[in-house]
């Protein structure tokens, strides 16, 4: 039995650092899902305090087809973090000066880790004040939030629907709270990258 | 920037059945992880009641060497599930007749699902029941274990540390409760493994 007929990618350690930190209000607005950057960023095990994504479980949606829409389930989708690059980079790809992180709702900014949008489920977010969040997985890129970046570009309604392909493995990861703590701007954070391989059983065994 | 140095692999749903449940009761005794078998499984938010795993957080131990021994973290180990053909493999492994289940803290066993424990983190394990199981990784066999199944065969003083070798990447997995309810013997599963891929990123930026 062969597990590996890709060998398996070793375990890292890569550092980088928070460049901002932002917070969505309970309430929302017509974007409910927009933030705006606070001085510090408290996290609890259910999340961040005071935002709309704060708790131990939440609602299914469209990102869960297999469940009835509005089933409650763990909440794996606490905090969105994003990155600089990838933000320049989804930019750069719509043609405009620039994506601010607040718009598509993002709870942090992070400089310095590569392809953080690749980093596997289960990678641990150190940050050196204590808080450590547990990567769930890749952000799928949405309409809304292309809508969101559009109203700040006047005549470029092709935003709305170009940013979902443009923002493919570009709009950084969501994840859950490991270690509660406070995170601010300048922190440094250590990324552990677990071992991961391909998972690849023998064929015909699906159903 | 090339993302997929190797191409992702699919996402792909597979169809398995449960054979076993156990549970550990909160005393424990000599091998305070041995389960004992069950007729239902009730799983919660928090784990299974009564079970010595129980809880929204826990004490990091030994498999998280980052933290100081002892620190409360989210618990993502609440269940252990093992496979009917890797604990066949395991008994091959050591030259005996059988491992059961209970010696070494498994709180389900399952069949149909070909290389369990190397099923990647993310993948849900959906019961016909309504039930959801996040799978958070691979467990590491440890000596504690092998020396809980070399109980069962005096003279093989040997198994305790030969279960670490020989159960590697066969010692099934652990996960969280992504949904509550009830798992039964005989019940079906269905694994839904996500895409996944090689995280990859330029080299040189290791730190």
């Amino acid at each position: 039995m062969d597990l590996f007929p890709v060998p398996p990618t070793p375990g890292r350690r890569l550092t980088g650092r928070v460049t901002a930190t932002l917070k969505a209000e309970a309430g929302g607005g017509d974007y409910g899902f927009v933030t705006r950057p606070i001085d510090a960023l408290e996290v609890a095990y259910e999340g961040i305090p005071g935002d709309r994504h704060f708790g131990l479980t939440r609602r299914s949606g469209g990102r869960e087809p297999w469940y009835p829409r509005g089933t409650e389930m763990r909440n794996d989708r606490q905090v969105s973090l994003l990155a600089v690059d990838e933000l320049a980079a989804i930019a750069g790809g719509l043609d405009i000066p620039e994506v601010k992180a607040e718009w598509i709702g993002g709870n942090m900014v992070i400089d310095g880790l590569p392809q953080l949008s690749m980093m596997p489920p289960r990678t641990r977010l150190m940050f050196a004040g204590g808080a450590v969040i547990a990567i769930e997985g890749q952000n799928g890129p949405c309409r809304f939030s292309g809508k969101s970046i559009a109203v700040h570009y006047p005549g470029r309604e092709d935003i709305e629907h170009g940013f979902v392909k443009v923002a493919k493995r570009l709009r950084g990861v969501v994840g859950w709270i490991e270690r509660p703590g406070v995170i601010r701007p300048g922190e440094e954070v250590v990324a552990r990258v677990p071992e991961h391989w391909t998972y690849a059983p023998p064929a015909g065994v699906d159903g």
